[in-house]
């Protein structure tokens, strides 16, 4: 059986969602995905208000707010009849949000056994066939094949076979 | 560079002192770990005792009492310096456990970084050239060579190399 590692923010968590909906509450804006456009969030923030946005990522409910990304539940366990499948996360940056994410992911994906979830920074340590992640530096050192989800911050990268959502998923690995 | 995979409950934290001194004060036994030979702490644990064991496991003390097994953090300091070293350890049994683990080894093994922490319940996920543990069952899908680090539980485990402490992981791969 093949197996599939799947990173969880912006991938199978919206996370940018709940990101831009604390931001623009905060600051009174309008920012949308469109706008990210090539661009990570913080790139588009002022640097004098980064100290501030750090502080959303240090509450809990940041975390359990977070929606899953559309279609994501249904294909992934669609594709774990077939594959073997792991989501591989980091959480390391934010030590806080271990227990949430874990948390959501056995709300939201409870088909993924608790032994199937990897915190993990570099993921050059995930033995799997594919990993399907939003980040191109993951791939770098990835024995398998990597699969770049489409998140506004990666549009224009052309190194890797791309996905633009999990209908595209499905239609590649079934 | 060669990578070694490092367990942390019984090969670098000495997970079943910490067990055993809580279990006794507890029960007013006097349990040790010449006692366990062969057999896990649980084994030997009366049934209905069990309920109340699991408590221990609940409280984010336990983990932080916890002591560095004898030589860990000096061997593997210098095994960092010619291997890249992760240490991949399971919490998801005990969600709880996360934040104290991690903090854990952020005190007492400052010098691997954030991003080679791994917190994974199924080991076969783990891309390494060596995985030292104390679980023989994390050897059965591993694709690298697992060495395993001599426990009460594992004395009777013949299939695998073995080192009996870090005295002897140091001379196997330094």
């Amino acid at each position: 059986m093949q197996r599939i590692a799947i990173d969880m923010d912006e991938v199978i968590a919206d996370t940018l969602g709940s990101y831009l909906r604390v931001y623009n509450a905060d600051f009174g804006s309008n920012l949308t995905r469109e706008d990210l456009h090539g661009r990570h969030a913080f790139d588009v923030a002022r640097p004098e208000d980064i100290p501030r946005i750090r502080q959303y990522f240090q509450n809990e409910k940041f975390f359990s707010d977070i929606e899953p990304m559309p279609g994501s539940q249904e294909v992934v366990k669609a594709l774990a009849e077939v594959y073997e499948v792991f989501v591989t996360t980091s959480a390391m940056e934010v030590p806080i949000s271990f227990m949430p994410k874990f948390l959501w992911l056995k709300q939201h994906f409870p088909f993924i056994s608790s032994s199937h979830i990897v915190f993990c920074g570099d993921k050059a340590i995930v033995s799997a066939d594919f990993l399907i992640d939003d980040n191109v530096r993951h791939f770098e050192r990835f024995q398998g094949e990597g699969i770049l989800f489409s998140a506004p911050h990666n549009v224009n990268e052309t190194r890797f076979r791309r996905v633009d959502n999990w209908q595209d998923a499905r239609a590649m690995f079934l």
